[in-house]
């Protein structure tokens, strides 16, 4: 899936991701960076709204693990299950969320639970900067969930 | 502030919560209630977007604070400083965030610091549920900043 493709499905399928604005910088295995543009997303400070930042950055997770997992050959559900966010800084101009995926380590334990139990559980950060000063740190805890395995969430 | 003044302000200052369609359905002293419908927030699974459900959270904590302050003469601004969300079952309908408030004692030591030290610091919790059944838990930090002081966040 091209950076084009994974704005074009996230504005298709989570209609508020094109509210935003949000546009896909990079979406590779490594690392996926959106994008989006203060206009829209303004508050009454004039700096960016926290919950357009919270919003970017669940994407940046989401879309970074649903790229991880399609190679695997998953098919099922990726459910955000809790997340956190700490507001460092005013956003005062264009923002970008940028989720890298953890620790090769942690990526393989993720995988072997998931093949073992049909749902895995994994923790994602993504940093979100405007002028690449970070302005805002998010941490979300995603599931992900075999198909016929999607009742018990 | 009457709840169609909050809403209007929401809508020109935080032009995002136009585009999630909130409204606000009660605001007073006791309670912020906002509300929002599930299709310009719906996800790539037909329910509504953890980042809308986030939104919409932020904004009542935001809201409640700013009515709760306005009777004190606070003259100054109301950030948000962290949050987190715990994602308990898919929305699958309209959604609406309700907060109300902090106990009274807690409400009290607030309004004692924000006197002393031209700043304080708030914990808010706010309930997003669909049909009156809780789908997602928020708590949001908020700083209040009196005007003078708004260098040193």
């Amino acid at each position: 899936m091209t950076a084009p493709e994974l704005q074009r499905y996230l504005h298709q399928h989570i209609p508020i991701s094109a509210a935003l604005g949000a546009r896909v910088i990079a979406a590779d295995p490594g690392h996926v960076r959106l994008t989006a543009p203060l206009a829209p997303n303004l508050n009454h400070q004039r700096s960016a709204f926290g919950g357009s930042l919270s919003a970017l950055a669940i994407l940046a997770g989401w879309s970074w693990l649903h790229l991880r997992l399609r190679p695997t050959g998953f098919v099922g559900q990726i459910v955000i299950q809790g997340n956190s966010m700490e507001y460092l800084v005013p956003a005062l101009g264009d923002f970008e969320a940028v989720c890298r995926g953890p620790s090769e380590e942690r990526w393989a334990v993720f995988i072997r639970t998931l093949g073992q139990r049909n749902r895995s559980r994994i923790e994602l950060d993504a940093d979100v900067s405007v002028a690449d000063s970070l302005v805002a740190s998010f941490r979300g805890q995603y599931v992900a969930l075999r198909d016929g395995n999607l009742r018990d969430r």
